[in-house]
């Protein structure tokens, strides 16, 4: 039987997956910890061919594999630019290394990508041409879906799509620029902003007792009616409008699909971003016959999306 | 002989261009004003009509038009979404109009995207895969070519490359929204950015008399060393720098061309821009192999993109 190998690599996690070359299901899966806090000289590198080596199925052909990975990479190369959450993890051929270890054709793309091809072949996005998926955690990612291809760049580092201005006198983004949208509408830029109000000592923050609280709990504590967590929800629903509002006017897309853990916070996001929305779009025509959607995929839509697009490559051939 | 018929409309002049079926000159060529002052029964709709029959071949096959129209395009059904400079173009069925006139097929998409189009196949972009070109003189246009295809959008109306909020409190656009590129660095913000400046009676705004000058003029001014002037190109460049460097993020092209009016300021506009691009860059693997580069083919870029886009078409027939 021919497979494929799909890998999800995050900061925390590595998870590798046997797929059939047809069907929905994978063949066996497994997960470890990107680090191993007992050993320094055990990478992640070398934890990431231990667990693909871990799944590698006896008697099976394998065809091909993606691994999906957390940061900038150049795709034809296979080579990861910038991993900021795995340390080391800059300018790493990592495609080279895996090939020559598995002599196995194989490719590297962003994770977030790679989640977005998933949502759109199998997710959230199916039947559409022209899809945006955001995702919004610690971070904003996302991939765009062009008439049924990915949206790649040049060498590979196109949909940044958390990364870009929406207000130069804007907060500090994770990356160091400024007023990014991430900086506005991430789960870190919720924390941030009650971040600040506690140490600006608003009376309203006395609530979270002087720990800095996650935005999971910032949506909870909107949701028992205190006022700065629905104020930080609502900054970031109106902020996720005006960026939202850009990319349809620059793509026109016939869906937006939002994955991640802070857009389960639901209406506390979503009603300041539908307002935002209406207030910043050039003209209706934008938002006639537009899906904007949740993933469905959960945290399998970075493998789903590996496996996807090595069919859709070995189809190809 | 087979031809091809390429129309570019715009709030002044219709041109009309019978090319033929492979070269790069056109036979003949016709020019109309839009309007007729003298008759305002004469529509532009009909002046259209009249300037394509003007150059209809007596002996040739025509295969097909393509008219090039400023501003929102349904490409699918070839209407006239918003013509903000025709006025009563709107929701306007011309390439139904055109194709029961001719009983030719007809297409009809944005100006500034085929004159992308144009730019890409025969003008600055010749070679490259990945390019986003911006027209800026009134307002800013553009278009994108993406792995050798241009973005149009689920219905037609992408690329809308001037309508991005990069700033929600700044200057009001043309399009009514308040902050977008366009608002910033067109030449009407340009000029826009006097005009407030002369009715603060700024002291430097003595220079200009009273008369709101052109962006042309503000650039002779400049060039004389009026420091408002500077500082009016200044801004022009510093945003279109983060607006550009957005797009960068986006689209990870090879290749960026300026075309329009306003960028034959030259270093007025690109010193800034180019200080504020590196500013706001990710990282410089987006500017490594890059390409910024202004246009080449001028006026004709549209007639060009016409022509392209209908040669590319009948190929693919």
């Amino acid at each position: 039987m021919n497979t494929f190998i799909a890998v999800d690599i995050g900061g925390t996690n590595i998870r590798c997956a046997l797929f059939p070359e047809v069907g929905d299901s994978y063949i066996s899966i497994k997960k470890i910890r990107t680090e191993n806090p007992n050993d320094s000289s055990d990478t992640p590198n070398k934890r990431l061919v231990s667990c693909i080596e871990n799944i590698w199925p006896k008697n099976d052909t394998v065809l091909g594999i993606c691994a999906a990975a957390p940061g900038s990479v150049s795709i034809n190369d296979g080579v990861v630019l910038l991993a900021p959450n795995i340390p080391g993890w800059n300018n790493l051929p990592l495609g080279k290394t895996l090939e020559q270890h598995f002599s196995v054709k194989t490719f590297i793309n962003n994770d977030a990508r790679l989640a977005a091809y998933g949502e759109w072949k199998k997710g959230a996005g199916i039947g559409h041409l022209n899809v945006i998926y955001f995702t919004i955690s610690t971070g904003i990612g996302g991939g765009i879906i062009i008439n049924g291809k990915p949206l790649q760049g040049d060498i590979g580092i196109a949909t940044e799509v958390g990364h870009i201005i929406i207000d130069p006198n804007g907060p500090k983004c994770g990356c160091g620029q400024y007023g990014h949208l991430e900086a506005f509408s991430s789960g870190t830029a919720i924390e941030n902003f009650i971040r600040e109000k506690i140490i600006s000592k608003d009376p309203e923050s006395e609530y979270f007792q002087n720990e800095i609280p996650s935005a999971y709990k910032i949506a909870q504590a909107a949701n028992s009616g205190n006022k700065l967590a629905i104020e930080a929800f609502n900054q970031a629903g109106y902020y996720l409008g005006i960026g939202v509002a850009n990319y349809l006017h620059i793509f026109n897309p016939s869906c937006v699909i939002f994955g991640g853990g802070v857009t389960q916070s639901g209406d506390l996001l979503f009603d300041p971003f539908n307002v935002s929305l209406e207030k910043h779009i050039l003209n209706k025509e934008y938002l006639n016959n537009l899906t904007i959607t949740t993933a469905k995929l959960g945290d399998n839509a970075g493998l789903v999306g590996c496996v996807e697009f090595l069919r859709d490559i070995f189809i190809q051939i």
